[in-house]
């Protein structure tokens, strides 16, 4: 098949060059002549505006939209105007599954059909494939159906589940036409709150093991003490790269987020090279607030979106009015050192 | 009656004040000779060492021990080696409840007493009285009720709850016999641990107040970024004081928290004079565990524990390993930067 | 003054009632005739619909609108149509903010004006009076004003802040214009997400004081177990009630809420007229959405939603999954009981 | 090497399998003659009592103790009694770590060795291998060093981390010697915190995707209601076990819990078999009260573990609370219904 690729970023050229490998065509634009270009040499044909692409494509048209949230409604309504009766835009995205129901409802207006596509692989993703998430209407999801296969990684990239030894099914591929407009990143917008929870749990143990060692450390001293009647229990100086490494054959943990992990942590154990500053994108916080809209008590995924918000300092006003209380009511000092 | 009190800081001179302006005797020692001199002028009489202080009690004796928690342990162990059978040691500071089992069964030995009382109040317990939940025998806290009673508020000091209008009880003076050795302390954990919640929650809710405006103010740049979309509903420029002002007549929130919370946020509404970095002491911890070992699903008391941690940094790690898995999976880069 | 008042449900007469003991008068429409008769009784006159009530005022109108959220935007809608320029409607309900912006743009095009009223007080508002957050234009609030003082509390409910000893502010008369359209609705959401986690913080303390017996009780067969190791220490037979009690003289949690809780336990330690299913309005679930939208890290405040929705039996789906994943990896049996 | 088994168990049964397989000998002991019979059909030899097992085996003697946590104590305690000097014995069940320096130091006054044993792998460890955490002193370990290897799942069931391309590492075997006394079960400890919020996580989002048709199921009726502005952002009707399986190819989430998880969903998407009542082990309750020792702001493990415990009701109380707080002083009613 033939798709156009709006987006030569990280996931954009990923993307194009794994459908080139199977033997689709992609042509591709980017603001960014630059992005264009570095991916002439894997056989991705390049364009220098978006009307260029919509020409470049065979009727009827399929382009995949791969930009910066901010960015892609104005992409969008671009191609909204540019396209034609019958057909596709596809947004890879990480859109909010209700700006998903606007979008298709405006371009069904013209006769345009719109899928999301939450995708997921990170940058591995060119290699093992991508995860695909796809929200639209079935018949459309059916057309491209070549270029989903292309792109997700294939049965052979699990064993198969027990149970299911029948006809491989679309899901066991790696990809799954999940409902109508939007649920693709609906899915997509969970599985990100999961990722944050998952990724969470194992950050945080990882803090105990290496606090650990409070009985013993220089970091005892000060505020962040242990109680002395317990400092005996706390005196163990563990290799958290060895343990994270051991986990990952034949614990209950074992992930590819672990893999990962262990891989960074062997590199450096104290991790200095990071600020632990970390942004959170929307999936996190819509993934909360759908939560909320339908009553789910999402306790550890909402506690590992809160996290984040802390470690970039936005509950420090919280923690000043608690320190003024403690010293209004039992005259504990807690001053800022003035600067 | 005549009470020896163990320590002249803040709590224990407030202790002493109110005895002897309720007509007691009181006899301090406190390590300190300054604390103990800055007491004499309001007629408690001082003392320059322990055996002195026992020496100058009426028998049976009763001695108050109102010292730093990580001390209580020494002076009652000495206590035990110089007071006779029959008297009584009370412990007001802020023990760990299990402590107060073992002191009590270690003195029981010589015929000793103990009290575990727990006491609030803060520095207004001087003026208000003070809040005071003990643990111990009947007779021996039944022997003690002048003092208790000349410490506690006094049923004046709340209306007498709807469906309390027979004979004023124990507890609507303000001082509760709560049940055996440990029982006092136990209430006050667990009222300390009610505390950090009802903190937490007030000073949440003002940070909320002072985001409000991060549609239109310099904070919306960078990382702390409100979505396009939603900008313009928060673009208020809330005056936290009053806010809090008009909460104490009439609301639902209106506490005595809220009020000293009110007069912290009149004198500077920014709060700058406290560093946000927010202590926490035994309490808060053990009434944690206590909810972990006897299974209650207490999130909203662990929760405002875990924010004073990491109101200290010391997620820290935790946070740097998030950024370190999303280098590893996504190529985000949350570098730290070079000092 | 004279006020129009929809709505005569337990605000709606609490507040008319509040007015006309202050010497206002308040003419009150509800389609349910009772309600409307049942405050004849106090000087509230009554008309039996909207345009009645629009006609028995005199120009410029002011009309309170205090009616179930659900209703509150088509009775603003028929107001809209029914009054004239220059005339006010207020929405004392518990509308979400955003819901106000759109109102009072709505009704500003036809030169009428909205204010936004977050109203707090309960049943007992009409003796202790209501705090009121207000949000809308200056004049308008000003015009107002002889209303909002009748109903607010006054300076006389609560003692002075410390530092705050010239000219009485307007919040210390218990009610507040905090800002533009949907301010005071606003600050209410706020008001709410905070009674949330207070009330949650002091459930889950008594909770754990409850199950302090459980080294000694018959909760401590089957699932419920303390470790046997720490059985000794779980063996106090707390008198809640008493303990509520001696907290509301003193101590650093009095509050309101404690003092309506010490009455309720007093009548029933046991509590088991309630089912534990507890309920959450907009105002909580708005809280944590903004918390969200402007990244402030609001763990208590989200717990407390949270909790809500798991006592309704929400996170059910959940722990079956949980369940489901430990007979996977574990063998563990957590079956359902058959029907 | 020769090793006694105490413990016939699912998981001592599975070890000493696994063992013979790899040409190791094992004795085995269990009170129950049954499970004993069972192995001897696998080269298992089996005995009727502790004398015997000790009196089986060639000095010095290895007997690993693989018995519920509760057992573990006593049966130590025989042992130090029936070995001699030099012999070793291996706690492999889930014991608290400070339980574990007490019986090292215990044993180790008449020489006996003593090694504590996390063993991570459940039901599919026989098969998949046995992911092991040791604690104890390293020659001793050294000494076991064929056991260990033999149990571990080896180095190739997972691909080596990137930047390990030197010579294998022992954790990378799949068996790690953490530290001292305790290190192996503290670091098991942690493991099971982590795994308690992976798995909460991926619940808590499959919750989610199920109620994500809140705006059109009967679900949405009665207290259960999505605001009906919101009611058309959840008409999704998610297939939950496709869902699942997709992850399981390429996403960020893709983990062992995930496999077993998509198998579970995939025979009952309802989870019709499971009651939802999570139970909870030491060592979920244990990395908690580690956390709050070291004061490391785990949240999200918390959570977890805080979650199994309302899954069980044991929140209700507190929720009664809730309910008649409401009922005090908003006139909100929660009652129970009559049995």
């Amino acid at each position: 098949m033939e798709l156009g690729m709006v987006g030569a970023g990280r996931m954009g050229a990923g993307l194009a060059r794994r459908l080139v490998r199977a033997g689709h065509t992609c042509v591709v634009y980017d603001p960014d002549p630059d992005a264009v270009g570095r991916l002439s040499a894997d056989g991705v044909a390049g364009v220098g505006s978006l009307p260029e692409l919509v020409a470049a494509l065979p009727k009827p048209r399929a382009v995949w939209v791969m930009v910066p949230a901010v960015a892609t409604g104005a992409v969008v309504d671009d191609l909204g105007r540019l396209l034609d009766r019958g057909d596709v835009v596809i947004d890879g995205g990480n859109s909010f599954y209700r700006d998903d129901i606007a979008r298709a409802d405006a371009l069904a207006a013209n006769g345009i059909h719109y899928l999301d596509v939450g995708t997921s692989g990170g940058v591995y993703g060119i290699e093992r494939g991508f995860s695909l998430m796809i929200g639209g209407d079935a018949e459309v999801v059916e057309r491209m159906d070549p270029i989903f296969r292309a792109l997700a990684p294939g049965v052979a990239a699990a064993p198969r589940s027990p149970g299911r030894s029948s006809a491989v099914e679309q899901a066991e591929r790696g990809y799954l036409h999940c409902g109508g407009a939007g649920a693709g990143h609906f899915v997509k917008m969970v599985h990100n709150g999961i990722e944050y929870g998952q990724m969470a749990a194992l950050a945080e143990g990882m803090a105990i093991l290496r606090n650990a060692d409070i009985g013993i450390s220089a970091r005892a001293r000060g505020e962040r003490s242990v109680p002395i009647a317990d400092a005996r229990f706390y005196t163990y100086d563990f290799d958290i790269a060895a343990i994270l490494e051991v986990w990952r054959r034949g614990s209950v943990v074992s992930s590819w987020l672990l893999d990962m992990t262990a891989a960074a942590v062997h590199a450096d154990a104290d991790l200095r090279e990071f600020s632990g500053r970390v942004a959170d994108s929307g999936e996190g916080r819509w993934t909360v607030q759908a939560a909320v809209d339908v009553g789910v008590p999402a306790h550890v995924l909402t506690a590992a979106l809160l996290e984040r918000f802390a470690s970039r300092g936005q509950g420090d006003y919280a923690c000043q009015a608690l320190s003024a209380m403690r010293h209004a009511f039992g005259g504990h000092l807690e001053l800022a050192v003035p600067a």
